[in-house]
Formats: C-alpha cells, sequence, structure tokens
C-alpha cells in the first residue's frame, strides 16, 4: 500500500511560475504580477479560521456527501446499477469542490490524521464512475442516459467537469498524484471533441453549443496550465466567445426571468455593459475570461473586464463585498438596487468575486481588486461559514427585521448544516485552503502584499518576507524582508487599504525611498535580510454613509472598523429594545473594545441610539458582521436609520 | 336561432338579495350591509374606464384566447385529439375568467354588437370539452390523461374549477341562461364527490386533497348561493379547514422556497398570525373564508379574516394598495418589507384584495375595508391595465431607475400586449366589468356609498340614490335620493374617505342629524324623492410620509391627491433631468391643475425638486401612478427623496 501521508513539503511539478496555489502563470509577461511562489498563512486571523477549515469543515465533508447521496452517484455510475439522489443534476460538483479544497488543504496543513486517505479514497470513487469515452456526470450516466448533452442549458455538464478538473489541477499541483488528472484530461479531451473549435464528425451537430453554467472555462485555462496542453487553452477561449449569442434556451422560466441573460447569453463579453443575470454564472465566467487574457493578452478581453468589474464594483455590490442581490433567479438587479433585507449575496457569488478579483490584480497591478477582495473576505464570503466551521449560510443578508418569520429552507437567515444544493459549504472550503495564495505576488522587481496575515510568502524571483500582525483587530503590520537581491534595489509594496484615512510607515533608514503609488506604499531599497518594516493602520470606527443612489438605505449609516463591516444583533442589546425601532445617534462617542470571550473574539464597537418610540437613549453594540447569526434568532441590521 | 341581444334589464333569477353582481347573499344576517340590489356606473372616471373595458378590452379577449392556444385547448379536448398549447396547466382558466368578465358586462353596458354571440360561442366551446363524469381541465385531458387528480399541487384543476363556476354563476346571474351553470354543476359535483366531507367510495383515497391555489372556495359559495344547493357551501368549507395541515408538497423549490406557507398550507387560516406567500393564493383564500363567514356567520373564521386583514392593510400593504412585496414566489414579504423597486404587486393581487376587502366591508360595516378598496382601485389596480385598455401590466413597482436594463418578459415595467401567464388581464376584466357592485350597499335602514362614481344604486329595500361627480378630479359628491322610505326615518351613509382632512356636506336640512360614525357621515331623516346632499371633500395636495418602520423609502415623501397616489415620470420632468439624482423640497408650494389633453385627462401636480448634482432648483410634474408607462420608458418614482 502507497504511502498516503501528504508530503511535508510540497512536490508537485515546479513549472516556472511555481505557485502552490491556483492560477500557476505560463504567460506571466502578459500580467502586472504574478502568484507567490510559495505562501504560508502561520498564524491570527486567518490561521484560525483556516485551522476551524482543515480540521472541522473538510474532514466532515465526506460523511455530508455520503449522506447526500453524492457517493452513492458514484458508485452507482461505476457499476451501471443503481438511483440517482438528489434534487439537481449538479450534484457531482459537491464532490469535486471538496476534492479541490482537500487537495489545496494538503499542500498545507495537513489536518487531522486520514485526510490524503480520504482523498484518495474519494478520488478513486470519482475515477471509476468516469465512462470509456471520457464522459463523467452520474446524473445523466444514471438517471438520464437519453439525454446526455442534449440538455445543455440545465444539465451542468460543463459545469461539472469545470470543477472535476479544477480538482484534479489542484490534486496534481499540490500531491503530484496523476490519478485525478488523467481523468480531467480524458473527460476535457472528450469534451474538446465535441465542443471545440476542431471538432471531429462526432462533435459537428453539436459543436455550437455552451453550458448553461459557466465554470469550465476558467477550469480549462488552469488544466492548460498544468498540463501544457494549448487545446484546452483554445477551448477555453473558444467556449468564452461563443457564449452571447443566443444558442440557450430563453431563459428557465419563460414567463418571469429576464430571459438569456440570465446565463450571459444575451450579449457576448467584449460587448456586455454591465454584469448580469445569475451571479455565480457571471462570475465564473469573468474569472474565466480573466484566466484567457491573463495567458494571452487580449486586449479587448481584457478591457471589457475592466469595464465590467466597475460596473460591479460602483453600481452592483454591498457593503459587505456580497453581490447578486435578488433572490429571483440568483442574479444582480439593476445599477444601485441593493436592498439589505432581501440582499441575495449568495456566498458562492462572493468567492466567485474573490476569484475574479484576484486575477485582475494580477493582471493589472492595480489596488482596486484586492481592496474589494479584502472587503468581501472579512464580510460577505466569511458570513457563509459558522464559526464552528460546520454550519453554513447560503444567502448573506444585511438586515432581518424583529418579527422575521421564516426560518427554514436553505436560504434562511440561520446556519444550517448543509444544504439540499450545497454549492456553498465545499465552495467556501477552497477558498480558506488556498487562501495563502491571495495574499501576496511578486514580479521581477518586488513582492507585493495584497493582504495582511500572518505568515510567509515568497516570489518566484528570490524575494521573500514574514508577516506578523494581528490584523484586522489591530492596524500594526510587520514585514520582515527574509531574501531579496543583494545587488541591486527591490521594492516592497504594500497595500494602503482604499478606507484607510491615515497610516505611519517605519522603514530600515529614513532616507528610503517611500512613496505611494496608487493604493501601493512602495519601499525601494537595497534590503539585508532580517530588516524590518512597520505599518500601522489607523483603525478609527467608521460612521459609512451609503452612496446616495442606494435607495434601500437612504438615512442610513453603517458601523465599519478597519476591512469590517459591524452589524447589530439583537443578542447584544438592551433587553426589549427592537432594532427596527431605533435609531444611530451620529455624534455619539463610539468605542472599540476587544472582546476575547465573544464570537471566538472580537473587537466590539459600543455606541449610542434613540428610541423611536420616546426618544431615550439607548447603549448599541456592534459586533462584525461576518459573527452574525451565531446566537438568537433575533434581528440584525448592517444600515442602521441616523437620528 | 335564439335571440341573443342580452336584455336590456336583468332577467336572471332574483333571489331575495337580488344583486346582479358578485356575492348575492343568502344569509344576509349574518352581515353588517348587503350588497346593491342594482348598481349602475353611467358616467365620470369609472364610465370611461369601463367603457374601454366593454368597448376594447373584452372584446379583444376571444382573438387573444384564439392566439395563444386557450380555445384550441377546449376543442382538442372536446374532439380527443389534439395537442396541448400553452406554458401552464391552467391555461382554461384564461377562457373562464373571460366569460366571467363577458357576463357582468352584458348585464350592463354590452359593448359592441356581438359579444352576447362570442359569449355563447365559448360557453358551447367550454361546454363540449367537459367529459361525461362533469371533469373539465383541457391539459390533464389532453396533453396528461394518465396525472388527473395526481398532482394536486401544481395542477390546478379545482382552481380552473373555481373560474369555471364564477364564469358560469355571473353567466346565469345576468342572462338567465343554464348553459355553463350545468356545467359548473356537473364539474361541481364530481368533486364534491371526489374531494367533500362526504365522499363516495371513489373519492376515498383522495379526500384529503386540497388544492395547490386556492380560487374554488369563494366560487362555491357563490354557486351555493346561484343554485342554494347547501352541499356545495359545505364543500367550500371542508375544502378550507383542510388546508394549513401540510397536505402539498413542501414548496416550489424545495432549496429555495418558504416550504408549505407557499401555498398557505403551514397553518390552518384560523391560527394564521399573518398573510404570508403567494399572495393570490393567500387572497383567494382570504376571499373565500370570507364568503363563508358571511353564509354561516363563523365567529373564529371572523376573528382570523380581521386579524389577517389588519395584518396586510397595516404592514404589507404599498401605498398604491399593491400587494405581494416579493418577486420570489410572487409572494408577501416580511412585515414592512415593501422595496417601490422589486415591488411585485401583481395586478392580480390587487384585485384579489378588493375582492376580498369588500367582503369585509359587507360582512362587518366598517369603513376601513373600503378606504382600501379605493386606494387599491385607483393606484395599484388600475395601473395593471393601459388606458387603450389593450395593454397590460402584470407587476407594479413604484419605481423604475434612469439606468433600468431589463424591458422584456412578462415582468418588464412595460405596457406588453399579453402575457405567456396571463392570468391578468381577464382578471382586470371582470373586475371592471362588475365594478359598480363595488360602490354601494344597503340595510335595512339605509344605503351606504362606499365609492364616488357617478351613476345609480338602489338597495332591496326600496332606497335609491343618483350620485354625480367629477370625483376624483374634483371633491364634490351630488347624492340624490331617488327613493326612501316615505313612512319613515332612513340614513343615508357617506364614506369619509381616512385620506380626507377636511369636508363639508349640505344636507337637505339644516335640522338633519348629520353625524360621523367611524368613517361614515350618516345623514337620517324622513327623506322626499328628489333631495339631495352636496358632499365636499378637500382635495389638498398631501405630502405623504412613509411609516418609519418601511426600511425602503426612509426619507422619503410621495405625493397624494384625493385618492390618488402620484408619480413622477421622466417624460413629464425638464430635459436631462435624472429621477435618480433629484429631490423634493419639502415647503415648495405645490399647484395641481387638470390637464384634458394628458393620458386621458389628468390632474397634475407641479412642484419644485433639488438636483442632487448641484443643488440647483427643477420644476417637478407629477402624474397619477395608474397612468405611468403610457410614453417613453424613462424613471419613475412614486417615493421621492426630501432635500
Amino acid at each position: 500500500m502507497p504511502d498516503l501521508t501528504p508530503p511535508s513539503a510540497p512536490q508537485g511539478p515546479q513549472g516556472p511560475q511555481g505557485s502552490q496555489g491556483p492560477i500557476r502563470l505560463r504567460s506571466p509577461a502578459h500580467n502586472a504580477l504574478r502568484p507567490a511562489a510559495t505562501a504560508r498563512i502561520t498564524g491570527g486571523f486567518w490561521a484560525a479560521r483556516r485551522h476551524t477549515n482543515a480540521s472541522v469543515s473538510i474532514p466532515q465533508g465526506p460523511a455530508r456527501l455520503e449522506q447526500a447521496g453524492n457517493l452513492a452517484n458514484l458508485r452507482a455510475a461505476a457499476q451501471g446499477a443503481g438511483a440517482f439522489t438528489g434534487d439537481f443534476p449538479f450534484q457531482d460538483s459537491d464532490v469535486h469542490k471538496w476534492l479541490e479544497a482537500a487537495s489545496w488543504q494538503l499542500a498545507d496543513e495537513p489536518g487531522p490524521q486520514g485526510l490524503a486517505a480520504e482523498v484518495e479514497r474519494l478520488v478513486s470513487l470519482v475515477a471509476a464512475a468516469q465512462d470509456p469515452d471520457g464522459y463523467l456526470q452520474t446524473y445523466y450516466q444514471v438517471a438520464r442516459p437519453d439525454r446526455r448533452w442534449s440538455e445543455l442549458d440545465w444539465g451542468h455538464e460543463l459545469y461539472c467537469a469545470g470543477h472535476l478538473i479544477q480538482a484534479a489541477v489542484a490534486h496534481h499541483r499540490t500531491t503530484g498524484r496523476r490519478e485525478l488528472l488523467d481523468v480531467a484530461v480524458r473527460f476535457a479531451a472528450h469534451i474538446d471533441s465535441l465542443f471545440g473549435p476542431d471538432t471531429t464528425s462526432e462533435g459537428a451537430a453539436k459543436k455550437h453549443g455552451i453550458c448553461g453554467h459557466p465554470e469550465i472555462e476558467t477550469a480549462l485555462v488552469e488544466l492548460y496550465r498544468e498540463t501544457g496542453e494549448r487545446r484546452f487553452l483554445d477551448l477555453a477561449g473558444h467556449l468564452t466567445d461563443r457564449r452571447g449569442h443566443g444558442l440557450l434556451a430563453q431563459g428557465i422560466d419563460r414567463a418571469r426571468d429576464p430571459g438569456p441573460a440570465y446565463w450571459q447569453d444575451h450579449l457576448p463579453l467584449r460587448k456586455a455593459p454591465t454584469v448580469t443575470g445569475h451571479a455565480v454564472r457571471q462570475l465564473y465566467l469573468l474569472a474565466g475570461a480573466a484566466d484567457l487574457t491573463m495567458e494571452t493578452g487580449d486586449a479587448t478581453l481584457r478591457e471589457a473586464l475592466e469595464r465590467l468589474w466597475h460596473s460591479m464594483a460602483g453600481t452592483k455590490t454591498y457593503l459587505t463585498g456580497g453581490v447578486g442581490a435578488r433572490h429571483e433567479g440568483e442574479a444582480f438587479g439593476e445599477p444601485f438596487e441593493l436592498p439589505p433585507d432581501r440582499a441575495y449575496a449568495e456566498t458562492c457569488a462572493a468567492i466567485a468575486s474573490v476569484q475574479w478579483s484576484w486575477r485582475m490584480a494580477l493582471l493589472t497591478g492595480e489596488t482596486r481588486y484586492s481592496d474589494l477582495v479584502e472587503r468581501t473576505l472579512y464580510n460577505g464570503f466569511l458570513s457563509g461559514v459558522a464559526l464552528d466551521g460546520d454550519r453554513w449560510l447560503y444567502v448573506n443578508p444585511l438586515q432581518v427585521r424583529d418579527d422575521h418569520e421564516i426560518r427554514t429552507g436553505d436560504q434562511a437567515p440561520r446556519r444550517t448544516p448543509w444544504f439540499s444544493c450545497a454549492c456553498c459549504p465545499p465552495n467556501v472550503m477552497r477558498l480558506l485552503a488556498s487562501l495563502p495564495h491571495y495574499v501576496a505576488s511578486g514580479d521581477a522587481d518586488g513582492l507585493q502584499l495584497h493582504q495582511y496575515a500572518t505568515g510567509s510568502y515568497a516570489t518566484d524571483t528570490g524575494g521573500a518576507v514574514t508577516v506578523g500582525t494581528d490584523y484586522p483587530w489591530k492596524g500594526r503590520v510587520t514585514v520582515t524582508v527574509d531574501a531579496a537581491p543583494a545587488d541591486r534595489d527591490w521594492t516592497l509594496s504594500l497595500r494602503i487599504p482604499s478606507w484607510c484615512a491615515e497610516f505611519t510607515v517605519a522603514a530600515p533608514d529614513r532616507q528610503d525611498r517611500t512613496e505611494a503609488d496608487g493604493g501601493w506604499l512602495r519601499i525601494r531599497r537595497r534590503w539585508l535580510p532580517g530588516e524590518r518594516v512597520v505599518l500601522d493602520l489607523a483603525l478609527d470606527v467608521r460612521l459609512t454613509e451609503p452612496d446616495p443612489r442606494v435607495d434601500a438605505v437612504r438615512g442610513c449609516l453603517a458601523i465599519e472598523r478597519g476591512p469590517l463591516v459591524y452589524c447589530l444583533e439583537s443578542a447584544d442589546q438592551p433587553v426589549g429594545l427592537r432594532l427596527d425601532a431605533v435609531a444611530l445617534i451620529t455624534d455619539a462617542r463610539t468605542v472599540a473594545e476587544h472582546r476575547p470571550d465573544l464570537l471566538g473574539g472580537v473587537t466590539v464597537v459600543t455606541t449610542t441610539g434613540r428610541r423611536r418610540s420616546d426618544g431615550t437613549p439607548a447603549p448599541l453594540t456592534a459586533v462584525p458582521y461576518y459573527a452574525w447569526a451565531h446566537r438568537d434568532e433575533g434581528a440584525m441590521r448592517v444600515w442602521i436609520p441616523r437620528s
């Protein structure tokens, strides 16, 4: 029996760009920055959340998948017998996403004993389910073999293939094992023969098809990166450009939905003026288009990406970074249609937004993208997983009323062990498992810190730093340069978050060239190993006014501190105080106080409100939004009316 | 060939309570009031809209139904051959609702030549489609005979039967013809044998079933009223009380919807704390429960109805009277969840609200119900049909942004000739056709005017009045008593709308006992025929503040005048003014001016706003909300930020 214990150091095949996380660039020249070659989070805020992910969330995955029937579906496909279990044709993707998460995790903190063996067990189940021609989707293998490739709008076949490919790439990149990669390559080759730009006669009749749910595009670019096979890059480009010509059905509900915009099939991405339709579909598509651009340097695609990102970030993003305002169709709303109560803001959409924005950050080198990544990570993403790592939120509203009525179902404002549509939990797992790779980047001339997390980060050009910080609770970040070119100047770049009005920096020598460049604070000098930079970001409590065009929160303020958005929850207020009947006194004193005993340790903000009934003051206590919904089922609000 | 010209005077069988409209009470003793025996709108605002309904909307119905395939479905069922056309199993209900509308119309203003013949043609089509056992729903007859009565959650079989019954009652009540009534009685008897309290052995297995869409309950009570057959009243009660015990599926989408509350199967109506779930389903159920209470005097049902009505009117109703805030599930939202932009406020829900409230008005004699009827009729209902009577709105939002994106589909903010789900148009037709019967009521001691519409109204106890008014443009209402008991005092009651802060009344004699009683102005005296009362309601422009608990419109004001809610539309503002970037100057002068040339003749309100960009003033012109969406596709808003 082979030794399944993960190697203590990564042993995957190191390409020239070497990242052990997502996005191992093949064509760095098209990009301003490239991912860090190594990235480890070793302490602080995110290490704690990642530890829970590694020790609770990921290990409980296989049991959840067994209970929900996903693994039985794989066995049924392998045996050619049995019934399909689950509400959706894309049940397999939950398994694939879990495999991706566990694979990233194996490269880092292995988690409890046995995770590697569980990974190989599930890899074997997936491999055994594959048909001889490479096909693999249990819904069509087990339940509807007659309909294979005939329901592209709702069948999710290419979508599931995409998640399989991403899992396979992660598995290969972090463990060096080929079993799952071989499965993915076989399936991708089969898909290329049917849907690719150079189709065989078999595929000729189908070559116009695209999947109702984008996802395979970003995956195929990663498969190209991992294998070097150009045909996968070409297929990704082909599928991206085929979308937007009305090939899919007119929408999921002819009476009610916005038609082909639901799956972004209304306009080619290069011409689309704004993000629209189903948010996760839109954002996976855009992440894939960014991947394409990163490898090809396609200028018109880049222009569209920048335009669409500005449309999203400027008009369709919640304060929490959440996106996709509408329950109906899980979709982006109109510009500035951002209701706090009926915010959909699906956890998966926040993840997709982070994936896309990170690609844009590397492509352009601009800090705005990592500003949004930070806002999303600390708020609208992290709210999706409970502090115990074992319960989830599918939707992430910014307000729950005192008299909230519905507390059941996937979309209840209540943390839930699993969902009938379980897309979010393994998606959270894979982002947390790969999170170190979103912190830093490198270029020929230096290293850039996009996020502040205790750990060590190195570029593929010889730079390395160690970061120590109690961020986001404290604003001090200490960066030690562990390695830098001995013979020339080298630049350490620190992102100054857009929320930060004031900061100080102590560099090794007051003669150092320290300059602000966009959102970057750049320190350029000849470094000696061990030299340190201390950045202090002022963490004043902020009362944030909404854009006046966001009608739904007019006359309200939100409490923020550092990257954290705060909320009021009933549990923290005086007994009997209704959050629907209190207003913030805007000039009242605000106090930030760390409470190690509360919600895993949070800094709370206290201030004063006024009861609408009789005008009497009431103390108000706000907690970080990401930690909401852990106590009773009371009211919650991010946006608070001003007195 | 029989003479199909409608009789110039009603010839239907006159029961003791005699109304030629909906709700011919059999047990008036349980009710504070009873419908007028005769009711005719002969001039003014509603006469114009009803004329368009009679001369355009209703006559074009059969062609629309032919084009959409509804009539072909009936022929296919009759012939036992052919395909089913349409997206929904309830296509037949569009035909039934049209027949009901046309039947009410025939009692009143016959409309263009040939309407009566068209009615008889469609009646024959419906009758021919009926199976020998009484069954009639073409979807299950033509497309899915194997599934009859097996998909009660989504099949709409009892729902369609309900609309058939209502059409049959209207047809019989206004024309005296029995063809359709016989069809309905046969179907209802068949249903009673399967679902009734005393089921045959055939029905035993099915007797626990209820329909996913309430509607048959109110219809069965009317069938009881029309035929005197007690079993139909009992069946209505039985079906009402069976609901709320989780008999239906867990919701239409297990992953996402609120479960059985969608179809009000989560709690028995008698125990429900609030209106919830699909709005039309909820309101048809409540209208039926009100019908039951009106005939049985059931005290606990009445208590529940009053509680639920207060929950709706006080916490879940838009300023326009629209109800059902959510697109997702076409459902009521939480209390005070009333977004203006994503307001669903389906036209059908407004109609159902009027139907229910009118029953409550008769049951209780309280004016609050007719206050809401008035608000709904003039605003959230009337917006559903275009001024030309030939285009429709399915949803009735209170805001459309300048950069609104989606302009297609049933739910676009754009008047549309017909819908793939065409529930609303014939529903509008039937309410407008029967509208005179919502104006007045009677009791042993007098006549009550609930609405102000030029016309003549008589009780079944010998009272009769003629009303003349230019309402809602002018506040003067002249009521002439044409008949009243010669030998005793008799009371003319005039509803003083809750919006009205000031009024004067000129009664025939200053000694008359004129007293305010709740919202009623009661004038009690010995009347001589021809004596007149002149009521003057002050129609000042009002700037209405929202309830502070409605988060979505905080910091805004709405313009109202009389019963009309106003809105700003781009078309009436200075060129280039964006409605998203202007605020109302609250102390600016407002001017109301009648513009006979505009939108069929409307009183506009002009005032002044302030541009957010540079603070400069801008003239603003508001038009009645019901008339919106008749010019360009610009922005619209009811709630306007205050400067």
